[in-house]
């Protein structure tokens, strides 16, 4: 006898057919004599709709108001999968975040849950009652609605599986695991048994939108063992692991890349302490988030140019900032670009082997393709390059570092 | 300055711009320097969508979860209207009926309202605070989401209203007032001003869907002034009021009428002791509610005839089950029929006149309308009659007891 929990998202619950199919896999599951707790998303296209009619109502809305309609979408799932359970003939039943309750700070629209009570849960598995959690949930301090933000709900799985001690948490959604790199570009992409929290981190936050970042933060610092797999097919999926479980160590475990990337470089910024912070402090206080960061040592010694990256959604806002302010930065002129991607190897192995990066520029030198800005990380390059070599780039990795399908 | 309790069903939050408008009303009563609670059902539709789904994933479902699903509707226009409200630069926030709380007990489906403790909503009125509140919801002493019923909004407003101690109710809706028959089928039908809380109950127990009948109970044990009014115009509607508040008493306020009836009649039963109770017992147990009653005279003293009335959906198991029994109730012969309509007169001021029935009887049978079964409380009088006779009944009876529009 195991303690399970599973998360099903949007497109798993998408209409009543496909939550009788989601029902059938809890039950599986309940039938091996498991006690299981299940998470859910709203129907997809629910959070949406309501996204917009908060939208429509108020611009600048109250996020306590979002959070109360928006979390609408997910009390649904979870009353009628409860009850397709219960047609079943499965003992189950719904619960709301603030029944659990799941309690989070006050930050709506993307609250941070401070502590799961499960104990009444874990008390009911001992009747054979299966838990239905509206996933995305939450109740702040003043007793007030709270949602985590989007894909909020895999947070929420991994926050019920720690609070449980859970031996796994299955994450169940539309594709049937990790993949080295995207399978829409990549045709030799194969699909990983394993992977390591940290990969997952970097692969999670360069675009790999399998798992929200925060899950796999939580999912590593509470030691909850995620697998990631297909809620429409029977195969295994992938797990998500600490680092002692994976043996035989890639150097290299996947390539992600993000299209949500703008470049703006200052040229002939004066070089002298405190300009950084001139520059980015403004930038912060807009709530803009910067990425890469580049600064070339100064030919002269007088004057540098700065590069980095924004998301493209920011890159308007970032521009008119900083051009608002060229007298006091003193910078000669401002270039911007919108369209580069960023591509990023991944991999463990990589803090134990050498050579990693310099594959990556052959690689990509061997293609014509030009490196526009480069940054590392222990496990992780990424380098940002015009957006048209994508494909190409992500090919022509995959290939460089053995990860092609036989 | 007064306390105002305002309650807008689904078509008057149909949308966006209707719940914009609504916005607009309850500002015009904050502007006036009233306190404001406002009550919300879901919007149009929303709650038919929602029970759709219920049925589909089971049948004969968990109340408790049915709940859980088709309260999610008013929460979505709860936080909307507050948004809209806000937009206006009205302080508002949503208040879901497990927050404020309003106890129910746990009758899932159709539960009663236990207590309402409105301190805190009353504390944030000294700030300027607009109250908006999830009708037709409440909190189970297991702490599970409950629902009041179909129209329970209704009764969440009159039970806030007493609460608060509210000056008065409005409950805007798309009409704009009761009257004293239904306009659509007498064209010189009156709107009243004012209506006491009995004939109100008559009423709408009778099929004047105006106010849900437990609503109007609440107000009259709790001594709420009700108003009903139109929430597309600005005119003045319905007060429901205690009798004392009515100078001018109409012998008949308004006559109403139900087309859910069906006859059923069983020939010949056994006239003894215990028989009723032979024949009703089997019925209330299987839920099948009898409205009607009548029981000749046996012509013979040993057998009578026994006519009573069920609703229309009722009828098919009314008859099997009474079929069944055939034998053991014994009855010669039974005959059912679902073409009759029931039409009552109403008002207070038959208590201290005699003659209205006479009154009745005679209009009708100007008409060449055949009573079958006749039945009177103390402050009304219904006869069933034959259903292709319902307009004329009504237009022969609203003129025979004065109630006809200049």
């Amino acid at each position: 006898m195991a303690r399970i929990v599973q998360k099903f998202g949007g497109t798993s619950v998408a209409n009543l057919d496909r939550i009788r199919n989601v029902a059938k896999r809890v039950k599986a599951e309940v039938d091996r004599g498991n006690e299981v707790a299940v998470v859910v998303s709203a129907m997809s296209g629910v959070t949406n709709q309501l996204v917009d009619y908060v939208s429509q109502a108020s611009p600048l809305h109250d996020t306590r108001e979002y959070d109360a309609v928006v979390s609408s979408g997910e009390q649904v799932t979870a009353g009628l999968l409860a009850l397709c359970l219960q047609e079943l003939g499965v003992s189950a039943r719904s619960w709301m975040g603030w029944q659990v309750p799941i309690r989070t700070d006050d930050a709506h629209g993307k609250a941070r849950i401070t502590g799961v009570e499960a104990d009444e849960i874990a008390k009911r598995f001992k009747d054979g009652q299966v838990a239905v959690i509206a996933g995305f949930q939450g109740i702040s301090p003043q007793g007030r609605i709270t949602t985590l933000g989007r894909g909020g709900s895999d947070t929420t799985a991994v926050a019920i599986a720690a609070a449980l001690g859970a031996e796994r948490c299955d994450i169940f959604t539309d594709v049937d695991g990790v993949y080295t790199t995207d399978p829409r570009i990549v045709a030799k992409a194969r699909k990983l048994d394993k992977i390591t929290y940290e990969e997952m981190l970097e692969m999670a936050s360069l675009g790999a939108k399998v798992l929200q970042t925060r899950s796999v933060e939580l999912a590593m610092n509470m030691g909850v063992r995620v697998q990631v797999l297909s809620s429409f097919e029977d195969t295994p999926g992938t797990l998500v692991v600490d680092e002692d479980e994976i043996v035989e160590k890639q150097v290299v475990s996947g390539i992600a890349y993000s299209r949500d990337e703008a470049k703006i470089t200052l040229m002939q910024v004066r070089d002298k302490p405190g300009v950084a912070a001139d520059i980015f402090g403004p930038l912060a206080e807009a709530s803009i988030n910067v990425d890469m960061i580049v600064q070339n040592v100064s030919p002269d010694g007088g004057s540098t140019d700065l590069t980095f990256t924004v998301t493209r959604a920011d890159l308007k806002r970032a521009v008119k900032l900083l051009e608002d302010r060229q007298a006091e930065l003193g910078y000669r002129k401002l270039v911007h670009d919108a369209g580069v991607v960023k591509v990023s190897v991944i991999g463990v192995g990589m803090r134990s082997h050498a050579g990693v990066a310099q594959s990556m520029f052959r690689a990509l030198a061997g293609k014509g393709i030009n490196i526009q800005v480069i940054s590392t990380s222990e496990i992780k390059i990424s380098v940002l390059i015009d957006e048209q070599y994508t494909e190409l780039a992500l090919r022509a990795l995959h290939t460089a570092y053995g990860l092609d399908a036989a």
